[in-house]
């Protein structure tokens, strides 16, 4: 494997650039320098959406879109009541992305610059990857990084969760309730995505991992409304999409005090 | 365990408050709108750094530092040479954060208001925490998160870390052998941490659990000259502090494609 970063071959040259910008976990002021500016200068700024929707990417960067660029919504041809992993999804998904990429690429071959918006950091569990693995190949591309959620949410909460030599896990909530509990066990610090429905799971998996009394919920992170709250608190109705837990590593603090 | 976050006691109200403020991996285009404007009204900026240097996170803000503005250097009592696991150590670096605690709180209890610099994200392996869990309990504070650094290094080289129900685990290379492998083997994507003089016992792990031929090496990224090639290119010679080691997830992609 080579890895051909700041040199587009020649022929990429006279084309357009496709530019993945995170945009952070809800609050514009989270945007970089970098992101505002890619976008303030994008010829397209394309952003996943479900359809009725345009999206929070798209909310979250409005201020800064000049009038007059062109706006390219990519619609997400499934709902979540779909099963993620049967093959129809997974080639609907796929024929999703592929049609995405072929349509940016009509703008990249006309000299165009393609911003694509990804909520959180575009590399980190986003659908803009997608597009990065089909289209990079073949035109300049480059990504800049963004706030990831579960960064926003421990930055919201105050909530240090790793140091020294602590280990972090990134769980998904999807995680059968074993394999959660082995993972939570053997690690220091841990973020737990995809919570929605998973979450009496998970608060299962804690307890018995012997870290639920540690753990915070958050639910819509540096977003307006957003809050937390200690999980052993939490009345055990459904999460939304937007939730995180977070287990706060720091077993071991050789400055002393307490996490939260 | 309470989470308080938004709203001080009344007894914090006349007091200065204390904003810990990411800056990010390197690029100060990276910084966030939230971090720009909270150095630009600070009346104090702080920052660690070692003896005879003003520390990286210094430099990446330069440009936003008010002409006036008072700065105030945290520097740390020990060098790389002492045993980090030693008492001597622990107890020093305690010592250290409690003094640094102490100077801020002279400038909090005047009602001045204190951005203190970190690298990367406050929360994540920042030494601002330490200052958070002393200071967070009698006066104002809010984190401003920042880009990590491995964030950032994915970010520069384009490499699709994780993806749908992928686990991501956060290593740091000083982990023994044994286990380094162990936890390589049992996770989807890895970042590894503090490589420096790991190198080879991390290069020996990755290869006992398979990896080693999708392992990229980061050195510096997003700084200038930062540079990124396949670890199994890498001559062995010593790594600096800033390099990490990304191996890829997405053992199962649904879009096809290839990581890297």
């Amino acid at each position: 494997m080579s890895v051909a970063m700041f040199e587009p071959e020649p022929s990429k040259a006279s084309k357009g650039k496709m530019i993945g910008v995170g945009t952070g976990p809800g609050d514009p002021e989270l945007l970089t320098l970098k992101a505002v500016r890619t976008i303030e200068n994008a010829d397209v700024v394309a952003f996943f959406c479900k359809k009725g929707s345009t999206g929070n990417g798209r909310g979250i960067v409005e201020n800064f879109i000049r009038p007059g660029t062109l706006e390219m919504p990519l619609v997400y041809p499934v709902t979540v009541e779909s099963d993620k992993n049967g093959d129809d999804y997974r080639g609907a998904i796929a024929n999703f992305f592929d049609q995405c990429a072929s349509d940016i690429a009509v703008h990249l071959d006309a000299g165009r610059n393609v911003a694509v918006l990804s909520e959180g950091d575009p590399l980190f569990y986003g659908s803009y990857m997608h597009l990065h693995l089909r289209l990079a190949p073949s035109y300049p591309a480059e990504v800049v990084a963004g706030i990831t959620a579960m960064s926003g949410c421990w930055s919201m909460t105050g909530l240090p969760l790793v140091q020294g030599d602590d280990i972090l896990s990134v769980l998904p909530g999807t995680l059968a309730e074993e394999t959660l509990t082995e993972r939570l066990s053997g690690t220091d610090g841990a973020v737990i995505m995809k919570v929605g429905r998973n979450l009496p799971k998970i608060r299962r998996a804690l307890e018995r991992a012997g870290k639920l009394q540690s753990a915070l919920y958050v639910e819509r992170g540096t977003m307006e409304n957003g809050h937390a709250m200690s999980l052993v608190e939490h009345d055990g109705s459904p999460a939304p999409y937007f939730s995180l837990v977070l287990v706060p590593g720091w077993k071991d603090r050789p400055s002393g005090g307490d996490a939260a």
